[in-house]
């Protein structure tokens, strides 16, 4: 009926008009999300923050294992496919290797063979191998990167004033034991190749140091094969899973860290052991939200259903920041500044700042991507400042990646005092002691 | 005329119809761009790679310099302009620090004060320090980070092995000494605040270890203070500029190396000292294009102009690839792999692949960015397999970053034959030595 009012021409020529339109809203549309998601949308939130915002509603808990369990599982390419372990029935045990029983003599007997390479650097310093890593892939977040090798930096600075080794890790040595899980092969592979090791230190890539001239207190720590940041009450009393901490933890070299090791990886494989593993860890640890199994719970159930067995090897430090969470650390750094110094590795001046949630390499993590990148850069260059100031420099701000010169030059600079005891610490020299 | 045809209505219409589709093809076309600029434009190149096959054409020569001279400076961002340093005139002499004459008294002195810290490891491995670094910012293009991280594992891998320290730089100390001058002022901090350091190794970010056996000759080095890779005849007699290479170095630390600092420095000012040093630099040496001036050049202009002043003191090596110019080296891997073994360090078994020109974390390098990016994937599993190969896996292959287990399992791993002697190699032994 249009048709006859208006003419049939007419009629196409509107329709052609029409159709341009919607064509030219759709385009425009395309347009801009590509551009938004380019770009971000400045103030008016990008999409990551919108989703973090809905998450935290129902998140309680800070964490990182929930950060990485929320990460979306990339499709696999093809080549990868074919790689993909089947998945481990629950009525098939897995096994980290073949069962060794006789480590502690096998290990005593290569110790003393080889004199030229002793466990313990001085009377009370322990051989360390500080371990840590990251995917082989690039991060799915561009700036993840970027973050990783701060991080690794900040690593390197501690360790080299500290006499501890590094192995950074980037090969996933057991599919079947990916993500947080990964680092239970990885540990065992090198307790077993490095006898020579008397402690092996496991740090996540997202965890900083941030009191570069506190040395861990190794003599207290001799009765005891596991040290992680953590408080008896909150484990045995409460079950409650984060009541430690596994981000940051030392594991002596000996038989009883395999068995440890053995009995704390069944919870590990993907797939259907996962999944129900993470059921149990949920009813039976406090305030657990519902997610697969994860290496801290598994540890917590552990230490709560065998402690008997494990308890007393194991100590919970809570004297210092062997872990710190980072949310309650960062904001106080300048009060730190203004009232404390290096050295003391507690709330007044921690040891660890530990970014758990943020998952600077992923695309989702527990927080907004600004606040966490922010506050990471903060965490470097707090520690940083306590590096640069051996050369006489220190950052502009904590904000700032410039540096400004504190020290004038000198034509004698050995006469400078070494403020902090970095440059020539005790705790690096080398001692003539018989074997 | 027109109007009286068809009706003023329907030429409105069809006006219309034009606009839309002109808006329509203008939002397409915006769109395309977008797109193209996001995700690359695969098969058909992509805009950078179009840039570089155009430069290839002009550059004679892969070099590290060029390509970062011809990286586009990013507009400073308000903030950043306060800090630009004045552009220093040409009568206006650089200075690295107050003059120091009597350093190797000062050091020896506190060397003898502190025998706890030795400048020698054994009778002949020296105390060393490998010095490397990057800038604080994340790299423009996303991905090169990560091979900044790879870099470094790498890095640390190799020095692990070998009892050598790393510090890994991402200050700048001197705002005027920017970009690959950046090593001078910060070489000399570490030398003044390290007596106990016997060589300093300064080793570029885009070059790694590919022969994780190969220990470098110290003994050879006894008589001299500066070791590069490069031909004499290159150097003294055709001048070329790159008759030597400064992406990897020893430098001793003595009094001759900070005069030879202050020597170096006076050609890296930015501004028209650099601009016109690098014409002075492009006169009188062979096969250099037109760039401002860059350290390796200088140093070839220093050692051929002041030759009877620094030649009997530098070794200018050429029996192994302290340096290994990429282009000739990766795509002969896999023949390495069938015919040599770890340890031999040169042509057979590269000491050190340097990728130079290839820029991962700028935009424009001067070679094709996949190209570069998959030879480091390469030169990065080559060297990793080495390591891996201590624990019993190797990369599927070169191009892979997934690992297999190459050696089965046993509950005797300290019988396991340390293939390469790495795990436990000579020169890692601690000895007890009079002092």
């Amino acid at each position: 009926m249009l048709e006859r009012c208006i003419g049939e021409r007419r009629l196409r020529q509107i329709q052609r008009g029409v159709q341009n339109m919607k064509l030219t809203f759709l385009c425009l549309l395309l347009t801009l999300l590509v551009l938004r998601g380019t770009i971000g949308a400045g103030k008016y939130g990008t999409p990551q923050q919108d989703f973090i915002e809905l998450r935290q509603r129902f998140i309680s808990h800070p964490h990182r294992a929930l950060a990485e369990q929320n990460q979306p599982e990339p499709k696999p390419k093809k080549s990868d496919k074919d790689d993909e372990p089947p998945l481990r029935s629950l009525n098939d045990p897995y096994s980290l290797g073949p069962k060794i029983s006789d480590w502690d003599s096998q290990r005593a007997d290569w110790i003393h063979r080889h004199p030229e390479r002793p466990n313990f650097l001085t009377k009370t310093k322990p051989r360390v191998l500080l371990v840590t890593g990251s995917s082989p892939k690039p991060c799915e977040n561009p700036v993840g990167d970027h973050y990783l090798l701060k991080s690794i930096k900040n690593k390197i600075d501690y360790c080299r004033v500290h006499n501890i080794e590094i192995f950074y890790n980037m090969a996933l040595l057991d599919a079947e034991m990916a993500g947080f899980w990964a680092k239970l092969p990885l540990i065992r592979a090198l307790l077993l190749a490095h006898p020579e090791v008397e402690f092996l230190w496991w740090m996540d890539s997202d965890a900083m140091f941030t009191d570069m001239a506190f040395e861990l207190p190794w003599e207290r720590y001799a009765p005891y094969n596991l040290v992680m940041h953590g408080w008896d009450e909150m484990v045995y009393k409460d079950k409650n899973w984060i009541g430690l901490n596994t981000g940051s933890f030392l594991l002596r070299n000996c038989q009883w860290s395999l068995d440890l090791l053995d009995a704390w990886a069944p919870m590990g494989p993907k797939g259907p052991v996962r999944t129900e593993a993470g059921k149990i860890l949920t009813k039976t640890l406090k305030d657990r939200p519902v997610f697969e199994a994860d290496d801290q719970s598994a540890m917590v159930y552990l230490l709560v259903t065998q402690k008997e067995k494990w308890a007393n090897k194991v100590y919970l430090e809570s004297a210092y920041y062997l872990h710190g969470y980072w949310g309650i650390l960062v904001d106080r750094y300048e009060e730190m500044i203004e009232n404390y110094h290096p050295g003391l590795g507690d709330h007044r001046w921690p040891l660890v700042t530990h970014f758990v949630g943020c998952k600077p390499c992923g695309k989702f993590g527990d927080y907004p991507v600004e606040r966490c990148l922010k506050q990471m850069d903060r965490a470097f260059n707090f520690g940083d400042n306590q590096i640069l100031q051996m050369y006489g420099f220190t950052h502009k701000s904590l904000a700032s990646r410039r540096v400004r010169r504190v020290r004038n030059e000198t034509s004698n600079p050995l006469e400078v005092k070494d403020e902090l005891g970095l440059l020539h610490p005790d705790f690096k020299a080398v001692q003539h002691h018989a074997s």
